[in-house]
């Protein structure tokens, strides 16, 4: 059984009608329901219970989901940092659309994770420019939403150490969708679609793609702790 | 004194009523028209003279610049092969368009370089992704292309060594527009725009973006020889 | 069952009194024993029998492991372009030792694979460098093996996609000794380790790291042909 | 003029006999003397002065260089803080030897940077493995050390963008020693001699790999903010 945890900070949903009615019980709940199956079981936390979120359950958690848009500020220091110390040591991690601004994700890329963005419900298409890769496995050639906020390059991330999707916007843009990144014992996966005001996250391809993602970030090689080891003897 | 060789296949601009209007005397002549200046001297193949493209030529070549399409095949495989040594050993190479599927990139590549394509004139915006990179200086968020032919994903090559580019086709598709390799001693850059029948080749940034690849696939470690060398004693 | 085919030149052993006492029946017969297991199952083919490796048993193969050395030249054109064709739709390839030569790890690369080799029998420690890399699974800090034959740096390949191991040489070379790369649909891996007079390829811990590596190279989404597909119409 | 700003915490040199021997004006004085040329100016700044390296400082910074072992705690999280932003606004940025551990190299790398270490006065060679690369000219194929502190793999890094030197420990382990990340606008260069202990930052190998780290962090596309846009419109 892949134990998954979803962060969703919960705001829009309960402050904004139209989130409300697109998401009416959150976009964990949501998440929740398209992702539990027979290998995959789920609990979730919000903003509210963020705290909760302790080196206990990290530990109990083979990957990790996360949501945040307006509150990143609000998650705590102590918080984001157990999550990225998780992930450094086997954890996988999934951010998803606007949380390539929260802390974790910020602090595992290193950089400052800026875009361009626009709202006005492009059409985005979200190209698979990797076809081999298994994030990508079961979806054609792109996955189609109907609306989306368009986000744009450049996106100010390392360079990914796998790039799986390209999105396409009606109106103008193209963003790196899919970014696989390898950091030290941890598997993180970036993907870009999700906008609260949306229907995206019901689309059975992105949720094909989210819990192909979670198959390929499991931890294969966890360790309990980072350590900078002193070698007492040459080798032998 | 950049020394530029440029190879372009001059088989559409003789043969097709469209292509002869954009480019009468040939991509390769306007090419060098536009990038000769105070620090950039050319001097062309065509399909014709290609056998010409002798090992004493490439030593003289700081950097080649590649267009073909469908004659890709007529290149004699001992030319292709002395391109692709003479990269490897430190001359830069720029690959424009349809020269995806040339002998010199294939053989550099390994892959199939293989594609999507459709032509019907899509507007292009070719967005720059890496705004450090020197191949995007002076190039603001994108360079807008008229007409171009759409080139979609999956682009059947190695995950670039740092992609400076995404096209952006108005009908639909995207593409790793600009890619940067780095192979032994030599630079490899990739650019897609560049249909024989539209005016892209003439447009002052796509002039700029060739301009800057010059510089940067400019040899700084150049070797005569390609070597396996065989060391007799153990390091004292 | 992944099904695993073996190519042993087959030379050394059967020409030089050494060698013979090694590997009285061949690298590839040793090489059978060692993988076959409940999982796996191997056919094997030397240089004598290379033209046998048709399209046909390249279908029926998920990985195909290659060790040669003097005799690569005789591999002929067309064999080693149908290996090469099969690992980009989708075959695994692990080439070993002096395979770094081989025609099809050369086609895949693009680049000349040289090295720098010398051969004193030396002491070898091969370093994991990437614990988290599931062809690292099971092994320690690093593999120590009593004999090797020294393969230093420079390596004439591209960045690795993934580096797992780096080989440390008593007297005095480093040598990227376990590289990974993707190449379209199909996973490649070299692994440095395997001189035919010495009995490195008995070491378990090598044993080990080519069992990963078939496990790691298993196609997961092979295609029976490479495209390059003409879109008729916009996207809709 | 290159403007290169030098931290050194400057406290072995004056807690500890051997080294004040060794670098009995500290490590920083050393190396201005060793660096300013024609081309290169240094200013330096220790632990007693490390809240003076203020924005205005960093602004005038083309490439800073960071030696740091003992106090990296002490280096208040602004000062690092303010470090990491230059950065990725463009300012090069070379970390010496134990600064693998500083906060500013953290934070851009957003792992533990972690590796093992033995001290036992090994002799090493410091081995090309990119001989194209800028950072690696005029060095032959290895620079050797009569005595450096031992750092062995496995290095918790992102895979280097570029990898330019694999060191060889007398006694045993290997190193990722000299490694290139693009990080937004800036570069950053990691590189592994320089223990306090041993003469290394004076052989001139040591010092010609760092002008030519100094001249390759250059920055070419720096910014003056890191921005998020919010566009508009669509684009027309």
């Amino acid at each position: 059984m892949i134990r998954v945890t979803i962060y969703n900070e919960f705001i829009h949903e309960q402050s904004d009608e139209i989130v409300k009615k697109v998401y009416p019980d959150g976009i964990h709940t949501l998440l929740r329901q398209e992702l539990e199956d027979d290998e995959i079981t789920v609990r979730t936390f919000t903003l509210d219970t963020v705290e909760e979120i302790t080196d206990e359950v990290l530990e109990k958690t083979d990957v990790i989901i996360w949501w945040g848009h307006v509150r990143h500020m609000q998650v705590p220091d102590e918080v984001a940092g157990r999550v990225k110390e998780a992930v450094l040591k086997g954890m996988g991690a999934i951010f998803l659309h606007s949380a390539h601004h929260s802390k974790p994700f910020k602090g595992l890329m290193g950089t400052s994770c800026n875009l361009t963005w626009r709202e006005h419900g492009d059409r985005e298409l979200v190209w698979v420019c990797n076809p081999a890769h298994p994030i990508a496995a079961g979806i054609d050639r792109y996955i189609d939403l109907a609306h989306e906020e368009a986000y744009g390059e450049p996106f100010g991330v390392p360079e990914p150490d796998e790039l799986v999707f390209i999105g396409h916007f009606e109106h103008g843009e193209v963003f790196r969708s899919g970014c696989c990144y390898y950091r030290e014992r941890g598997r993180v996966f970036y993907f870009q679609p999700g906008h609260e005001t949306y229907e995206s996250l019901k689309h059975p391809d992105v949720i094909r793609v989210i819990k192909n993602a979670i198959h390929w970030a499991y931890p294969t090689a966890r360790v309990s702790e980072l350590t900078c080891p002193h070698v007492e003897k040459p080798i032998d």
